[in-house]
């Protein structure tokens, strides 16, 4: 063994000499304009130190585990009408294309409307609601669109009962979620109702608490997932969780066959079992006084928004920047739209773009190299409180993801958090355009700074 | 994206000061000892060059599919009383514990004795016959044992119509391959000729030509599976490309559900699909007058014995040495068997131990660390012929494994053969003891390159 240790230390030690470097490292950065006095009463706060490992720690104790899948009707309430959206609040006249398209291809799916393009009247005149995913226990990639008849999955943390909610995912090129809404966007949204979803509602309620998602995505980050942008792994595992209950459901042979192809054939499908179980987690990290860790980063495709713990149900926004990658076929950068979706609940996390080193085979999706992937990990450690013992990074000698974004790190360092992102059009209708990397606006972390700082000068003796 | 690269650097750096040691690097290393007028010869044959481009050439042109699962009895011609094994040729006198133990199992399974303790007299009698499974386009992990009524996996290379064959794997802990022959092990062979092999003989006739084993692997290494000691994303990709001809394939739903939760439930279970795609791109290297490549290695227990391209049929064997590495439970050095199986022609392909950088959860296992596991790669490179574009690992920024042992290099430097290995209890009847690595016995190189330098100065003017 002792040879092989020793060619080890050559393959890294070749690997610094081929980028013709010298070894350093910075250790000081300057912190964000402005932010010299919020970041001096914040760090003198009394509540700060227990309130951010109390919020690791209720982060750490959560247990994803899938125990339904039902229409939204029935589980989040959904009337006729009312449609949840990702990112923070916003309404239609603000909507970029995408949200725009996806909310067209859900109002056509119920029955609103008989073609897509009448819907925006009916938009734009009020009769309609719009409310964030989030503010229902759910979250919803890219346009993140919900309608009542959509087919949920349903994540359950048993120490708690805390359940969270999202929708099934209906693979790549053109679907709702990118805000495409032709024909076939239709057509499979009416599959996935009358067969997808009722087919995997019997394996998931014969299977139910057995599927843990939270221990899945321990194996995902062993298989080259991070979970954002590639989920093959994750997508298989639950194929083989849910096949024998599957096999025993009763559904007609050539629609349980049709099931396993479409779950099958879509690498992104465990997305959105990976989202709301990152969720269930960082909810458990919610409202606690003097904490100022990130509970959660989501986009609308016009605004980014962050939440603390310490700050409640408070968004702190800005305007969403276009993701910089690589494109599909002749699309460019004039064609993407901003950042958009709830997908940035994974980087909330420490997985997804802070879990770039387990998945080398992504950075070529999202236009970077293997370094970039190692080095992106190492710097999320510089703005988080911890690592998550149970998601651990194999190639980077199991060290666990970095975990519990701090806004006082952020706005100390400078550094921003990492997502990596699918582009959509930002002509509604259009579709997928490519993938990429994005940072929040930077403004936001400052702005949720000085709301701690506030609410810890309001607590008592402060700076 | 700059900042980034920066970091990147900074992460390689680091990882080369904490191991406090000089940059450096081993560029000449002696020759094995008395092989020196040898290597003047061979490196000297004419043929040698091309015939080793040839044979690198042939072996990447292969790609191996799964069109059908049948018994041995079908396909391979097995008589009653027929036995294939693992490894070059044997006779029951010298074979190990485990290698017996195989041999009593499938002696009561075959019906030709009751109780598998009576089978060893059989055996000693000369009742029954042994062959190698390599004779028979064949390959069998650890004891390798196959008999008429074992069901087989068949692959085939559309493009020449070579087929290969392995049996059904069975699991861990107690079975048949380990040495292990209790009524446990019994029962499961029984429901594997009764259910699992007939439901997967009508899914893989279903989808005939559709499993394209060799595009698994290239997909498996993207996701920890060196495809040795680690099949996890392999065994999950079969379920998925068989799962939809499962579904119709009319087996009772109960039997279908407990075949999903056989083959989901055992992580080796691509293992004997990996072997056989390996040895069905080695065997279109054979036979080329000149080439020094290897075309398989394999232990029977007592011996291990090397095949190279240029020398035909002929073996090349050494005594199988013990692996190091980690026990299970309270079983120690002491309990474990010599190297057996014919699973070592993963690492004659450049996979298993040759791709241990690519699955660094494997080290664990086998009782190394992250940096052997990458050094164990980059080391093989000094051994082999080439790489294989189809087969990269992205840690090491998708560089190809290393691809085609050349009996030359071995001998010049010295470096042998890296192997991952599980290992068997030496005596019949316990099953796995532990998993670790291992090497050839070193002068089956020597020996090898002796005949390949007798063949070339018999073919003309050589030193």
């Amino acid at each position: 063994m002792t040879t092989v240790v020793t060619s080890g230390i050559d393959l890294l030690a070749t690997a610094v000499e081929d980028q013709a470097v010298p070894v350093g490292r910075v250790d000081w950065r300057p912190p964000m304009p402005g932010t010299a006095a919020d970041l001096a009463t914040v760090a003198t706060d009394p509540l700060r130190s227990e309130a951010n490992r109390r919020a690791l720690e209720a982060f750490l104790g959560v247990t994803a585990r899938l125990v339904d899948v039902a229409p939204a009707a029935e589980v989040l309430g959904l009337e006729r009408g009312q449609f949840l959206h990702a990112g923070p609040p916003i309404t239609w006249d603000r909507a970029s294309g995408p949200l725009r398209g996806g909310l067209m291809a859900a109002a056509a799916f119920e029955g609103l409307v008989d073609d897509p393009e009448d819907a925006p009247a009916l938009f734009e005149s009020g009769s309609f609601t719009l409310d964030p995913c989030h503010h229902h226990h759910a979250v919803g990639p890219m346009a993140g669109v919900v309608s009542p008849s959509m087919w949920m999955f349903v994540l359950e943390d048993a120490a708690s009962g805390r359940r969270t909610f999202c929708s099934l995912n209906e693979g790549l090129g053109k679907v709702l979620r990118y805000g495409a809404y032709d024909d076939t966007v239709l057509t499979r949204l009416r599959w996935m109702r009358d067969v997808l979803g009722p087919t995997l509602q019997r394996a998931a309620r014969a299977t139910a608490g057995e599927t843990d998602v939270t221990g899945i995505l321990t194996q995902m980050l062993q298989m080259g997932d991070e979970a954002h942008n590639r989920n093959r792994a994750g997508t298989l595992m639950l194929l083989r969780d849910l096949s024998p209950a599957l096999a025993t459901s009763g559904v007609d042979a050539a629609d349980l066959a049709e099931v396993f192809r479409f779950v099958g054939g879509n690498d992104h499908f465990f997305l959105n079992l990976a989202m709301p179980a990152c969720k269930l987690a960082l909810d458990a990290a919610r409202d606690i006084p003097g904490s100022t860790m990130v509970v959660a980063m989501a986009r609308n495709g016009t605004d980014f928004g962050i939440q603390v713990s310490g700050t409640g149900d408070e968004w702190f926004t800005g305007p969403a920047q276009v993701p910089e990658g690589l494109f599909l076929g002749d699309y460019g950068p004039d064609d993407a739209n901003p950042d958009i979706g709830d997908s940035a609940i994974t980087e909330t996390a420490g997985i997804g773009g802070f879990a770039m080193a387990t998945a080398p085979a992504i950075v070529r999706l999202v236009g970077g190299s293997v370094p970039d992937a190692l080095a992106a990990t190492r710097r999320m450690h510089e703005i988080t409180l911890g690592e998550n013992p149970r998601w651990s990074i194999p190639v980077l000698e199991f060290q666990g993801v970095p975990t519990g974004i701090d806004v006082t790190r952020v706005c100390r360092t400078g550094i921003l958090p990492q997502i990596n992102t699918g582009m959509a059009g930002k002509v509604a209708g259009t579709g997928q355009v490519g993938a990429g990397l994005v940072t929040p606006p930077a403004e936001v972390f400052p702005a949720a700074l000085a709301r701690l700082a506030e609410l810890a000068r309001g607590r008592g003796d402060h700076l």
